[in-house]
């Protein structure tokens, strides 16, 4: 069996998440679907960050295993045209196989972006948070919290329930907001992220933009690790999966310390 | 009874097209829906461009006759409680009696959208023609073919069959490609527009950026007044109205001729 990895992008809304679910539209279930109709085989894939409900991906990494001989790089062209077009395969490559899309990945970044105004509204409804015209963000303050969620801390104050992790420390390698097109960006980088993670810092840092908290209160809130501490859950269209890392000299997992030196 | 002008912006991709029709989802059928809710008068809606179906609007401008007492200002909150999300109305004033959204406008923009590139198409697909990333365009071609469109001329080449009217000469004030964001922008300001005229005028200036046709074609293309002599129809999704004209003090229409002097 050959394994295949696989650089893809979606717009979120139209699905109701990336893992397969029975009944519903699924970024899974709809890759499945055109990797059987493809190869004639029932095929598994595996994500590197599974997306909630209209969260968006410009670089999601998958891989599957599969006998069929098709070279790697036609897949992308003959996938797509079994996809629907809400979703695309940019670029495959072979594999070793302890490759796994989501195992072996060593860092991931997102992107949450939010705008203010009232119009172009109907054009960014899926694609961004859009915050009334008159509400002030005090971006000064956002950015200076978001230094606070840096490093290697335990991340139970902005995991949601339901989560089955054992283990909550993450660490984030960058945090910090840049103007993006006619409105603003929040990126984070980190080694891995709990359920709702990304979502749930920036409508604790929206909290700060609006003087509901102070930045001096994000150590706090770590240390309580108690989610009733941070802010609310931001919504999941502004939401962006960018990028997925991964080093190819690294079979299983690897560990980056705080400064970017490499420990395995 | 008093006669409302409102500015409204819509995703096209939802609708139809603005003109109400029987069983599908259109634009005006919306909104006389949210006005029959909010009056409980059966209103009548006139747009100034009737946009087809999938083509988007930043700046449409409607008008209608109420007898509801409503103050003018709280028209856009009132009524966007009742319209879907992605139809919104921006502004509203009070005008006089003989204001006629269509017929009395003096000038209307309209911007076609296009990039190339294999990435973030899925983002892209309802909002821009996406060209592939190998397509070269002769950006130089274009914006020199553009130039011969400018002025008062018969379009009758450039507008689709089925059309009612009788005068097809119409003016070109202004028509020119920009960059817009990561791709380009068409724009064109006219006095009016035939139908499909500005994606007949689109994918006549495509194929002179493919060496299909030469900049130099155009004055013969228009000359024939036939619609074969012409590129093909670009899709709609590129297509936006950006913003309607109007001269306060003109009661039924007004004409300015190509310098800009207004001759009424």
């Amino acid at each position: 069996m050959r394994n295949i990895k696989a650089l893809i992008e979606y717009d979120g809304t139209g699905f109701k998440g990336f893992q397969i679910q029975p009944l519903v539209r699924t970024v899974q279930g709809e890759l499945e679907k055109a990797l059987q109709n493809l190869t004639q085989e029932k095929v598994k894939v595996i994500g590197a960050g599974r997306t909630d409900a209209g969260v968006h991906a410009l670089g999601q990494v998958i891989n599957f295993s599969t006998a069929a001989m098709i070279p790697v790089e036609r897949f992308p062209l003959a996938l797509n045209r079994y996809l629907p077009e809400d979703l695309r395969v940019l670029a495959a490559e072979e594999v070793a196989a302890d490759f796994h899309a989501r195992f072996t990945a060593c860092w991931k970044t997102y992107r949450y972006l939010f705008r203010r105004g009232k119009t172009e509204k109907v054009f960014w409804r899926n694609y961004a948070l859009v915050l009334p015209a008159d509400r002030e963000l005090n971006l000064r303050a956002m950015q200076k919290a978001a230094q606070f969620l840096v490093g290697k801390h335990d991340f139970s104050a902005f995991c949601a329930s339901g989560s089955e992790v054992k283990n909550y420390e993450r660490t984030i390698w960058h945090c910090g907001f840049r103007k993006w097109n006619t409105g603003w960006a929040l990126e984070v980088t980190a080694d891995g992220f709990l359920y709702h993670m990304i979502r749930n810092i920036f409508g604790t840092l929206q909290a700060v933009g609006e003087g509901k908290l102070i930045p001096e209160d994000i150590p706090q809130i770590l240390a309580s690790r108690q989610r009733s501490q941070a802010g609310p859950t931001a919504p999941p269209q502004g939401l962006y999966l960018v990028q997925v890392g991964y080093y190819p000299w690294v079979k299983k997992h690897c560990f980056l310390d705080i400064n970017g030196k490499i420990d395995v």
